[in-house]
């Protein structure tokens, strides 16, 4: 099958690439969205080598359940063994022994074919195009931050970043806060948050230090913990959405000494995503920049990193 | 009134400086605590200069409360301006505007007398010592957990370090939970742990990687963080008891993959740590190491300084 495969220093377009396990389903895909994670990966995290892409839309060839075969999916991205403590309390995000879609020992949606198992698998209603299904992976993500929160409605919230995660994350959490901020950097890009009722600021001014009960790290930046942490009250709680903020010399003495709550927070279950896009509840379309041709990988890799872009689709 | 005050070089002993606040409830100081954060103090942190000391037992002299002249008290740390929306919800500790006795902008209990406002100071009960009721402040520190987290009394628990607070944390979580394991690097600080049936371990093992639920970091070492993270289990809990700790290259990566929730812990309120004293619910005889005359504060210093040391004391 044809895919764009990386060697650990470049992706390659390679036409004759074996197929995926065939004791999996077998996924045609679609489309596939390049995320800030498959940059990252690109820029040597996680080490992984092989076939990048873990945002995707396909359709069922081949299935051990047969309910499945030649409909439309999405796929959660982590495989558990099954077997350990975690997976037996249905959190295969947190086997040890897990595999990753795109990200860790497993092969990736930017080609013509993945398998994942069937029970990873999501149909999804007509209702949702094709590249509004590309952004389940990620509205899970930003829905997981309820599962682990319990957000209180008269929070006063602030969620920093303007990227796709970021603005996902707004619209999820104005769903049970009134009062929410987005602080970006980019004014273009804050335009649909405003038609949304969310508040929108460029860059913290003293106002804002201290002001909020509940702020979201989604940057993807190295500044944004230290942005963070200004605009938590005491005691207040900080979620910590984006992988590249730990890189940085960080200081946790405000944590302890303003007793700052931080949670850790990565993918989420795609049962609300998928809801909340059929209904219609979380808009995604403003988001949809561009699609290249799976073959055109570099052009859509490099339009991808610019940062005023939205989301960048390979169409294998 | 004779004190030890710190210049920012060193301390020094003063025969004539001057008395503290007329306007506040005056408590001459039967006995104070030589602290980590004293330690650290003197090492530059917080910049502070003056007296330290915030650990400590005496008797009110004179008060704007009748009820408190002549009673042996203890003393909350941290007072507020009382106006500010932190100190309306009796969150002094978090004013931005608060002071702390012997850390910031307020001298300290290193010294023949202090001063704090009335409704810092709590009268304790004869049951409890003088050597005892030093413990109060660090053991509220201890407490605090219990205000922040609500223990499940299934969890597997465990606390980094062997030090003073490291073992008042144990034995407040062993009111809780019955499993709990004190990691520590001092074979003989840990033996009255074994009393309480508390486990003891030197080092981490690989069978007690991602072991825990709980785990709370009380080393006041650097490398207190990172063997805190390695215990605790996918999605657990993460108490940061030691500021020192944060001075570290940190990365906060596993937090997000494994979804950990790290809360920041500092003071605590005075009550629960004087009603288990003096109920005998939590044992700090163990921990008594010596007591020097003030005018000794050197040798005291360097006596706390050593790492097989429990509590030192200074006498005014």
């Amino acid at each position: 099958m044809k895919t764009a495969c990386f060697d650990g220093k470049q992706m390659k377009y390679v036409q004759n690439y074996p197929y995926p396990k065939p004791e999996e389903s077998l996924v045609k895909v679609n489309l596939a969205g390049i995320c800030g994670t498959d940059l990252e990966i690109l820029g040597g995290y996680m080490e992984y080598r092989g076939i990048l892409g873990h945002e995707f839309v396909g359709t069922v060839k081949h299935s051990d359940n047969s309910n499945l075969v030649g409909k439309r999916v999405v796929g959660e991205i982590n495989v558990g063994c099954n077997e350990c403590d975690n997976c037996k309390k249905d959190l295969q995000r947190h086997c040890p022994n897990r595999t990753v879609l795109g990200i860790l020992k497993r092969d990736g949606a930017f080609a013509e074919f993945l398998s994942l198992p069937s029970e990873n698998l999501h149909v999804i209603p007509d209702s949702i195009s094709d590249e509004q299904a590309v952004f389940i992976e990620p509205l899970a993500a930003a829905f997981e931050i309820k599962e682990q929160v319990s957000l209180n409605p008269e929070w006063v919230v602030a969620v920093v970043g303007d990227g796709r995660l970021a603005q996902m994350i707004c619209q999820v959490l104005k769903l049970s806060c009134s009062n929410v901020t987005c602080f970006g950097k980019h004014q273009s890009k804050l335009k649909h948050m405003k038609k949304l009722s969310i508040l929108t600021k460029i860059g913290i001014d003293s106002l804002s230090h201290q002001f909020f009960d509940l702020v979201v790290e989604a940057t993807g930046s190295n500044s944004g913990f230290t942005d963070t942490m200004k605009l938590v009250k005491p005691r207040g709680t900080v979620i910590l959405k984006s992988t590249i903020a730990s890189r940085e010399n960080l200081d946790l003495t405000p944590t302890i000494v303003n007793e700052i709550t931080l949670i850790g927070s990565r993918c989420g279950l795609f049962k609300p995503a998928i809801d909340a896009l059929a209904t219609g509840m979380i808009s995604v379309d403003f988001m949809i920049d561009s699609i290249y041709p799976l073959e055109n990988f570099s052009d859509a890799i490099e339009h991808a990193k610019k940062s005023d872009t939205f989301k960048v689709f390979l169409k294998p």
